[in-house]
């Protein structure tokens, strides 16, 4: 049996940021916000505002999904939470009533899987918002609550509104109490959460911060319990660096992987990339690789972990936690397409952060979260082209997607690469350089004696 | 048809505080407390404290609550909240996690009538608690909030947990934001969450401080939702004096009869009342009255409202917003018992605070919110028969239920009167004085010629 779930070697992932994809016709859950007060959709997003994307408008769009050759939904979290990005939950078991609650939710899950699309929620379990009912018991009740294990308080009352926060808090950010993950009551709080889901009809989770809760143990019993309940759900961690921890089997099936994409868009990107833009958001600072030096990066990747991981790795350029891709690339459409072929090319599953496929511009957050454009006209067709047909190629090559990598040459700006699996192999050339590469390069065996080589 | 629900008129009550009655064993929902962290039953009661009493509680003693005679409870709020008595609602679509969630009312719902007992529950529907999720959205995103007009907000950020509350509150307690009930979307969510019980199987609702929802319009449509899901659905309202502007037969059935129970306080107790505890309460100053006087008292609220409400009244002498009966009435048994009696022989329906059955002690809140005692030994039995034969009586009178109230007699301390209802009469005679009483009274055609008066 394979160590991750067979689907996501199959997968391509499209990452939906619930309240700036679209705004469809549907019912709100209680209670309800005023449509009016939303903000407007073209307008820059602020920090606190929301512009009412729902679930009901992901249905309306879900062909257009399909079409582009996706085939899993990633959410950011869709839970009720008082924040526009949802990170900060308020209650784990309600969908965000913006966002038409639970009853969206299983019409979405119903559409999706009718159209053979995947569905995959964020957890965040190291913390939640202030404004959740059991840290909202203590704030009231100081230490007369009987919520006081929950999480980890230094003093009373709680500063939870002023000063600095007298408890546990993510990065000391008092509007987000850290969990106690050492008291019973939590851990089945949070577990149940992640069955609960599952029960519903979801077919993975991502981790948000996981490293965060510094546990094995903890993790090791997520996994137990969400397996239990669907065997082939996945189990994706926010592990921006080395994962091994996580990848061994018994923890999570994969992690997001920002270190391909960070190479990536060092080799692709080149000079072009905006270095002091990616350094500002959790990307770091990108080093401009050429080939050879980039081939290393990926290859001690793939070597890190077990294939059945390595094929099953989120594999990500941007997200909603990095500027937007073209903005990255500072409108350059050519690296643009070259950097989602790659992306596409490479073992693993791609991701694709809403937006990137039409050139949707943005920096820093706020703005990596503008409201999707629905107006075709504005529209970068050519990115949009190498989606669909890097899909197609992707589905039509198991080889894209289980087979081996090997390098076949690595020089300056030329990268040539051979997937491997079985009796079939596939071979990418990239020319990061503006000059046109007429690539000659040893096969070594890719090819068995007498089999044709085909230009796809 | 009548205007009220008929069994109301059939009905005695025994309304329980939740978090004090009993801890049961069933599962609490979620996020759960930590039991560990509850205070001592027997400890007095604190303000902020929470000993844990739940639905399951009340499951195991519903046959000591048939037993007592009693066929409705009405309960204090159950619903999600950060209090011990749960008027600061955070979900109004949750029971209280500490009392077992959802699945233990809807198991609590079927015992009960299993056994013939209905279930009323408590909808505070002006404010909410400012841990619930709209509030907390304005909170964390001032001017940028989709919620703004779900309250009457008067400046930015908001002054929730220090300062005077920039927002309308109730009594200008920051904990208790007031609703803007003239936003559809308000209206909206409050008339849904009663239609939702009603659903759920519930039998009615008492509504805490109706009056503060000025809206005769708001009430009316409530009134119209809650019967078109169940005709029979109690409407009773919290008014503590003339109730006439609700009392029309397009709002509430009845309202809680407080003074009611203020005259009988002011008869039965003459100068055995402490009258200083009283008037620091809801109660407030109550008068000493003569049978003359409180006979008279009664008969203007008779004449007051249509018989059908009347009938149909909560009748009351203490609740969780009064000091105990026996306490008032400084632990004279005789009186405890004489009040009770003369309750259960009124025209309304009576309604027994728990543990005013067994001679709970106890004076201004927090205190009249003690945790029942289980152990008899402790019981003042002669309360307990006194509740259990009048309820026998009551349920075997139907004139006692319907029956008109007709003055016999009124003089200092001795009052007799009649309740006559078609071919039935019945006729209670009450001394408050220690001199025992033989009454002589003139019967002005109560009974029929040739009737047999008998004494039970």
């Amino acid at each position: 049996m394979s160590l991750t779930p067979d689907w996501v070697k199959d997968a391509i992932f499209y990452q939906i940021f619930p309240d700036r994809f679209r705004q469809g016709a549907g019912p709100m859950g209680m209670p309800a916000p005023l449509r009016q007060d939303f903000e407007p959709w073209e307008a820059t997003p602020t920090l606190r505002g929301f512009k009412g994307g729902n679930l009901w408008g992901v249905i309306e769009k879900l062909d257009y999904i399909r079409e582009l050759g996706f085939n899993a939904i990633y959410f950011c979290p869709i839970f009720a939470s008082t924040a526009n990005h949802r990170y900060h939950t308020t209650d784990y078991f309600q969908v965000d009533p913006m966002l038409g609650g639970n009853e969206a939710l299983r019409r979405l899950i119903e559409e999706a899987h009718q159209r053979g699309i995947r569905v995959v929620l964020d957890a965040v379990l190291n913390h939640c918002s202030r404004g959740h009912f059991a840290f909202q018991n203590i704030l009231e009740n100081g230490r007369f609550s009987p919520y006081l294990r929950w999480f980890h308080v230094y003093g009373f009352p709680l500063n939870a509104y002023s000063g600095k926060a007298n408890y546990a808090a993510w990065w000391d950010n008092p509007e987000l109490p850290k969990f106690n993950t050492s008291t019973q009551e939590v851990r089945d709080y949070l577990l149940r959460v992640a069955e609960f889901w599952i029960e519903f009809g979801i077919d993975g989770w991502r981790l948000d911060v996981p490293n965060e809760i510094n546990d094995d143990s903890f993790w090791q019993e997520f996994r137990r319990r969400v397996k239990a309940k669907n065997p082939q759900a996945y189990i994706v961690g926010e592990i921006w660096d080395d994962a091994r921890r996580w990848l061994q089997g018994d923890q999570f099936d994969a992690v997001m992987n920002y270190p391909l994409g960070r190479a990536v868009l060092g080799f692709v990107g080149g000079e072009t990339l905006d270095k002091d833009l990616a350094a500002k958001s959790g990307l770091g600072r990108i080093e401009s690789l050429q080939a050879l030096a980039f081939s290393h990066r990926l290859e001690d990747m793939f070597d890190r972990y077990h294939w059945d991981i390595v094929t099953a790795q989120m594999n990500l350029l941007t997200s909603h936690d990095t500027p937007r891709l073209i903005t990255l690339l500072r409108k350059d459409l050519k690296r643009t397409r070259l950097a989602l072929s790659l992306l596409y090319t490479l073992p693993g599953a791609p991701m694709v952060y809403y937006g990137d496929e039409i050139g949707l511009e943005g920096g820093h957050d706020p703005d990596n979260r503008r409201g999707m454009i629905w107006r075709e006209e504005l529209w970068q067709k050519p990115i949009l082209d190498s989606i669909r047909h890097m899909a197609r190629l992707r589905q039509g090559q198991p080889v894209l997607r289980r087979g081996k990598y090997q390098r076949l040459y690595a020089q300056d700006g030329h990268l040539a690469f051979a997937r491997i699996h079985e009796h079939q192999a596939l071979v990418v050339t990239v020319n990061t350089l503006d000059e046109p590469w007429k690539p000659v390069i040893p096969l070594h065996g890719v090819w068995a004696r007498g089999q044709e080589a085909r230009d796809l």
